[in-house]
């Protein structure tokens, strides 16, 4: 028997009874004639106490010990005269009377503290080291509790989880895929799936009704610091059901996961259509935290002679509270902030609404100030206001107007993390032209389904089609996306003309779909859900990674296992594979 | 609205209320005057009626439809005056006044009913029509009931379920690995798991304590029946524990599965060790619903000029009680089934102890009645009973005798699915010698702990060391196993050694495990569970096939997808890759 109890239960009710515990040494204090260590496990931290008077050869051996060492020691619970009432252990110490060092550790590369000095490199190299940090133990212990709060609720609502391959077919509709070379099947690949879009609407066609699945995908995509090549998703797929029946059983899990995990009630979601987003947050994923939407004021601005103005297609700006005080300096700060050159602003206009009830303006060589109140009045601005205004090409004034937004609500407090705004998005275009490559891609994907009543324009303005598809998201980020999907196999045809496959390669690569849809596909649709990016936002972290047990670095790499890494020239040979890297280079 | 309620729900409480059902046509019968139509989805089957009388134009609209459209109606929820008490709605039908057909289809190619006339291909072809069958569909629900129920008892004793990564480093021990090549490290490969192995145990150096995972593993083998290239496991790992606590949790997990997925109770799990089970049943997952134990009786035989016994290194049979009255033609099939060249057992030695007390032998020139007596006291035989000798090398009389024990037990009915009996199977050997390589392999793996009490004869008599390893057996099935690991570096190094590792191979393959070894490794243990398997089992079936929402066929290939297939040479030429197939032909 290795242990009686854990590090992190015993407390007064337990005094005088002899336990056994087993764990690591997180630290020690020598006073000479007693030492104190602190033994930690998964479960907290207890205190051991040595005594140099009534067991000088135990005491010994314990001042011996290093941190990290593995001990199981049995001892006596007593009442500590010290107590520490921040951990639920901290009234009791053990009285140690038998210790047995179960591992040595050599010193850790860094420190196992919630406060760490080991850099981000070293930490992934040790990750079984970093894991033994509270933060990032917490972090993969809410992770767990999502996962089993989702399936419960999912089970409840009388959805089955089923496994769907992992082991699939190369379609090169989307992102790049990972593929793997076939053994038995000579020159052939399997290819690990992006999603399992394909096998959820099998399920539908087959009758089961209401599938979810806690899945890993993969990406073979040059990885950002919030991307890894395989990622999980909550998958989920309905059938018999409009978009209204998907947003709402699924703002039930919103608002379930909200309460059983964070205690957080969430109200009803808003929705807002795509075309409102970008009107008002120049953003398909609004922040909506905070207000600060945006105003145009384009038709009242122009013919003053402000070129900036008259060249623009868009003058919008938005209204920041409370905010004439700004410095100049803090202005400046904003300025440079919009002409980065990932937002390209030519410069930023400013109306400051004093206390006094006068506006001083950028641009008051060109505005009265009566026409300054006409701006405040259209704004909504007060007295210690400040409206924030941006001119020139819409597309790009609102991109840099919605990251003004959003930096305004960082730099005013309005972004608190342990605030929670869901919404759904709603009324997505079905298409995106892209100039490039000179033709339409599905902004979903292509299997989604345009709002009936804008089939007509598919002919048309295929541009201006409308799709069944609607995005969750909270505090400014795409937690999950889905749509009602195309159940009819002359549509779906359709849908591949327009995305540009041939019939051929439509056949090819997705007719086992299309031909399902010929025995009695009914009606569905569904929605899929960034399993990491939800942890990390119900943990307050910007950072996927952290919440990943064992994350791949920006290079695609396991730093820790060393992987990827060559194989043996054998498996090739079994594979009929050649490296072909000097080639490439000549 | 699609629905209003299922086809399973309604019943005579419902009666008189409007509903709107929808769901796939089963059935229809035109009688005249009347149409019926067997409405079906996921829940069950609701009856529709159509009446010419009433509304001939709805009538003639619902006589066009095909089996399998998919049709919503609108109707009025009647007594039935024909009822059919077999299903829980059958007692009232809908009298419909609203149909509204969402999707035809074409004639099935094989019937969906519980028993179809489809072949095994045609049914993977078109997969999901054959997950339309009652019977395949409750498979995979059983799946998600097994799952759920896993999920949460083990949650409950405080398992964390980790998410290990799939895309990791092929070692060359063990079968072999799936490999993807990295698009982003040119010439270098990721591995798929065959399983998370050591990621579970670096999440108990991690402190985890308690981990578990059902997970997607993968396996490059020439596939047979029961075999899959990628298969699920129920993965678990704790830390502090000896194999009593590891075998305790999941009698715990065994026997609340039995009861809450099948209603079943069942006793403590016996222990046996490795050694009895080759004795006793010649076999390593012995199957104990049945006794007809093996019982050896080389040494009583000898010495009395039969060839076959005198030549034998083992002589054991089996006692088939009450089966004295097989017929001659009887005992020459099971003549044949030993001979055959799977088993090569040279011939069967039969006693027959008549129900008048005389004996009666295949070898009476050999022995007297006396000495068959004798035979009979130690084969515990009463008149009336059978025993059935084989002889021969031991092993191979061992593997030939199990198989005719089993044979014996499909013959008398003493193998019901519907009987479960498991049992741990313990002590198993570290080693397994093999003669074509002239090296120790691992049994298990080769991070399993051997017993300390052995120890010392690694270096003596390897082949005789016992692990601290153990397997779950159900109905002669290996459902689980798992072991104690090694968590000190210098036996895990040692172990490497043995099994012909260069230390530079086992540095390279594992130096990140033996590495963490050094930093407070905790004591550690786990299991794995064969979660197809484990599904099969519950279900009554042999194959795991039918508990695979899509599986692969024998050639590794989803002939529904077509996977694996050709990919485009520009993803070659991303990945520096060439196929060599003309090559290796020449």
């Amino acid at each position: 028997m290795l242990r009686t109890h854990t590090c992190g239960e015993l407390n007064l009710d337990h005094t005088g009874i002899t336990v056994t515990l087993s764990g690591w040494i997180q630290r020690s204090r020598d006073l000479g004639g007693m030492t104190f260590i602190d033994l930690r496990d998964r479960y907290g931290i207890t205190q051991l106490v040595f005594n140099m008077e009534t067991n000088a050869v135990l005491c010994e051996s314990a001042r011996r010990l290093g941190r990290e060492f593995v001990i199981s020691v049995t001892g006596t619970v007593a009442e500590r005269s010290n107590k520490n009432l921040k951990i639920p252990t901290g009234e009791i110490e053990i009285i140690v009377n038998r210790l047995e060092v179960l591992n040595s550790s050599k010193i850790p590369p860094f420190t196992i503290e919630d406060n760490t000095d080991g850099g981000d490199e070293l930490r992934m190299k040790y990750r079984y080291l970093d894991l033994r940090r509270n933060p990032v133990r917490d972090n993969l212990l809410l992770r767990h509790r999502m996962a089993i709060e989702t399936r419960n609720y999912m089970n409840n609502v009388g959805f089955i989880e089923v496994e769907t391959p992992v082991l699939i077919k190369s379609t090169p509709e989307g992102a790049r895929d990972f593929v793997v070379p076939s053994r038995m099947n000579e020159g052939q690949f399997y290819a690990l799936p992006q999603s399992p879009q394909t096998f959820k609407q099998l399920l539908m066609v087959a009758g089961f009704d209401k599938y979810f699945q806690i899945v890993k995908c993969f990406r073979d995509e040059d990885l950002r610091a919030d991307r890894q090549p395989e990622f999980t998703q909550i998958d989920c797929e309905m059938s018999f059901v409009t978009q209204d029946d998907i947003l709402s059983t699924f703002e039930g899990l919103t608002k379930y996961l909200f309460q059983t995990v964070k205690g957080v009630d969430i109200e009803a979601l808003p929705r807002m259509t795509f075309a409102d987003a970008m009107k008002y947050y120049g953003n398909d994923k609004p922040d909506i935290r905070f207000g600060m939407t945006f105003v145009e004021i384009t038709d009242l601005v122009k013919g003053k002679d402000f070129k900036v103005f008259d060249d623009a297609s868009l003058v919008a700006g938005i209204n920041a509270a409370g905010c004439a005080s700004f410095t100049r300096k803090q202005l400046d700060a904003l300025t440079d902030f919009v002409k980065r050159p990932q937002l390209g602003a030519g410069g930023l206009i400013y109306v400051r609404y004093n206390e006094d009830g006068t506006l001083k303006s950028s641009v008051d060589k060109f505005y009265s100030e009566e026409e300054l109140k006409k701006w405040a009045e259209v704004f909504g601005a007060k007295p210690g206001d400040l409206m924030l205004i941006l001119a020139g090409d819409a597309v790009k004034t609102r991109k840099a107007l919605s990251e003004l937004r959003l930096e305004m609500g960082n730099l005013l407090g309005l972004r608190n993390p342990e605030v929670f705004a869901p919404l759904w998005v709603v009324d997505f275009p079905l298409l995106e032209w892209d100039d490039e490559t000179q033709r339409y891609y599905a902004m979903h994907h292509p299997f989604t389904s345009p709002k009936p009543e804008d089939i007509p324009l598919l002919d048309s303005d295929p541009g201006k089609v409308r799709a069944n598809a609607y995005d969750l998201v909270i505090n400014g980020v795409e937690i999950g996306g889905g749509s009602i999907r195309i159940h009819n196999k002359d549509l779906q045809k359709k849908m591949f003309t327009i995305l540009g496959f041939s019939d051929e390669d439509a056949q090819a690569q997705f007719g086992f779909l299309m031909n399902a849809f010929e025995y009695g596909a009914p009606p569905h649709g569904g929605i899929a859900f960034g399993f990491d990016r939800m942890c990390s936002l119900f943990g307050g972290s910007d950072s996927i990674r952290d919440f990943i047990a064992f994350p791949k670095n920006n290079a695609g790499c396991d730093v820790m296992i060393d992987a990827p890494a060559p194989i043996k020239q054998e498996q090739l040979d079994e594979l009929k594979l050649v490296i072909n890297i000097q080639d490439q280079r000549e």
